[in-house]
């Protein structure tokens, strides 16, 4: 019996309050409005943003809301004007969109539409301003318009990408955040030629993603930096080749970079949000040609601050977002990458657990252990 | 008779000390040695950086100096090692180099040569560390391995780009610094594409050299900024179709053109060395797409400061250095481009003067009145 068009009741993962365990509830879930989409989900990840809003410090808190935005499911139905998907699809929701429309989506270069654009602060959805998420009839807020810590989720079709049906969804569900953030940083941004030098700062799973960036582009050394030693034995997975601890040196690490390199590295990927490991992500790349390439979401208040004569000295100092991917034209081509084995994902998953015990990815997470827990929906 | 292997006696206008008018003398030019070549100057123009260390503020002082570094010539001899070029080349001495053999030159995207990047406070030549111009027997410095302010001088052959000899040498004279480096920085390193908009800060030489980059690459909006709005007639025959004064608005320059562009120009070029301007050059590019691009040189304190937002938000932001050309490979091409009618340059050359009165130069140019001053050696 189809369900379109009726409320669902599922089990959902509902934050009441800020850095308190999820609680698995009953929530009904509305239909799909004007231009949106419901998803089965199937799988569902944890990423570190899911924590930051769950833990809210710094953020502004809006509560009870429904985490989570790596995941990948099934349409289980349409909403009214959507035509290029249909229920049975294979997706993954993404926690920016693309509207086809607006400057940026016409644009070659940008990917960050205007009326889709990450949204941290909205609960609702943009239709009507409302929530199609509810319990007895009070309102839970949305997060990121993907809220996939719930069976099913309502989402907008510009955050939908259709992916290839044979693809494993537990594993090209991390494709939906930060292994696209991390490598598209460095096949679309960074674009190390065969042959170059990279230095990724931050071996955390965006940075093990950028680093599979720069060894499916044949960079020659992969140098990956990061105070947590313990993270070095795994990054050779992801084709580091050599490490550089911060600590160890009584020296900035710019400096020991450019003496390891003859001068700098070509390219460089910053994966922390230090704004001092971006100041030191930008002056270890070589002069003349040296590419730097932001990533990491730093503080409100940090400001990055370099003498100009490091600008004038040709070098290149770019920021990304989301890899610089349009969600909706560029993440299938990427899905289609794992299928080929041009891109190796299953190393990224290291926890998998049953969405009733969705708790424990958090633990994980916050004990610094492991990659990318994957939350199975069904089990 | 030829004068190659000879000392050759000519008049130079050498600078005895900082900030006092330079005295025409005669001087001795030993012939070229190693990778040398002696050119007879025809024509020779002011820069500003001639003038930065004719006066020595902030600068190491090094007198007595023949100053100058934009000049046409002709190969009067060659030293031992040279083949590519000859006597009776035409040729523009510039102020930086391309050996042809370090890791700069042999990258695609570098011009800044290892061997014979620019040097300021070099004074002699690098074979033998001596200099080739003397008075009564005692040395004069050389300037930037050019020292064009004078009927003859000798330059190391990387540092000289052979031209066209059809080619007007009072005229493409104004190419081996000024021009190349503005027009370089829009053409080379901006690339606005055809129909895009462009912000060009400090309408002086090389700011509208930018402009004028912007001009040949079909930039539909060439918005100049200048505090001095007497700037902004003469700019309009350089393409800039709007103009900003900074003075004339109550909040930052870089919001006063984010709302003339509905968010932004496409791609900017600052001119002016003013920390500040940088900063607004950046802030001023469109998220998603913007690429601002930094010409001038700071003070050595400055530091260049942005919240890293506005790089995550896809901005780019990079520096030149002498457009990104590579002195001998390229430059004789732009050259051509003048032939070609593609690139207008007669417009940059506001005054001229003989020899004698090199001195009226420096005046024009402390008096901020035109643009460049051609400077006639036969004259």
């Amino acid at each position: 019996m189809s369900t379109a068009g009726q409320v669902i009741k599922c089990k959902a993962a509902v934050a009441w309050e800020s850095g308190k365990p999820l609680s698995i509830e009953e929530v009904e879930v509305a239909p799909p409005q004007k231009n949106e989409v419901r998803i089965k989900i199937l799988f569902t990840s944890l990423c570190h943003t899911d924590v930051y809003f769950w833990d809210a410090k710094g953020q502004n808190p809006l509560f009870p809301r429904i985490l989570g935005h790596e995941a990948g499911g099934i349409v289980e139905s349409v909403g009214e004007g959507v035509t290029d998907l249909k229920a049975g699809d294979h997706v993954l929701p993404i926690f920016t969109g693309e509207c086809k429309e607006c400057a940026h989506c016409l644009s070659e270069e940008s990917n960050m539409c205007d009326l889709l654009r990450i949204n941290t602060d909205r609960g609702e959805m943009i239709h009507d301003g409302k929530s199609r998420f509810s319990i007895n009839g009070k309102p839970i807020y949305h997060f990121l318009g993907t809220s996939t810590f719930s069976e099913y989720t309502v989402v907008h079709v510009g955050q939908v990408a259709k992916i290839n049906p044979e693809a494993p969804l537990d594993k090209v569900c991390v494709l939906s955040c930060g292994m696209s953030t991390g490598f598209g940083a460095t096949v679309n941004v960074a674009k190390p030629k065969k042959g170059q030098s990279v230095a990724i700062f931050g071996l955390g799973a965006v940075g093990l993603a950028a680093a599979e960036g720069a060894r499916v582009s044949g960079a020659s050394r992969i140098i990956g930096v990061d105070l947590n030693p313990s993270r070095f034995e795994q990054a050779k997975k992801f084709g580091c080749t050599e490490f550089v601890n911060p600590k160890d040196h009584n020296k900035p690490v710019q400096e020991v970079i450019a003496e390891m390199t003859g001068g700098g590295v070509d390219r460089s990927v910053e994966c922390t949000g230090s704004i001092q490991a971006m100041i030191s992500a930008f002056e270890c790349v070589h002069d003349g040609w040296g590419v730097a390439v932001l990533v990491g979401v730093p503080n409100k208040d940090d400001a990055f601050k370099t003498h100009p004569v490091n600008l004038l000295n040709e070098r290149t100092l770019k920021g990304t977002f989301f890899g610089n991917y349009k969600p909706r034209t560029d993440i299938p081509a990427v899905v289609e990458k794992y299928m080929n084995k041009e891109l190796e994902l299953d190393k990224f998953i290291t926890h998998s657990v049953p969405f009733s015990e969705i708790n424990k990815a958090f633990e994980l997470m916050l004990a610094g252990e492991g990659l990318r827990c994957m939350i199975r929906m069904d089990a």
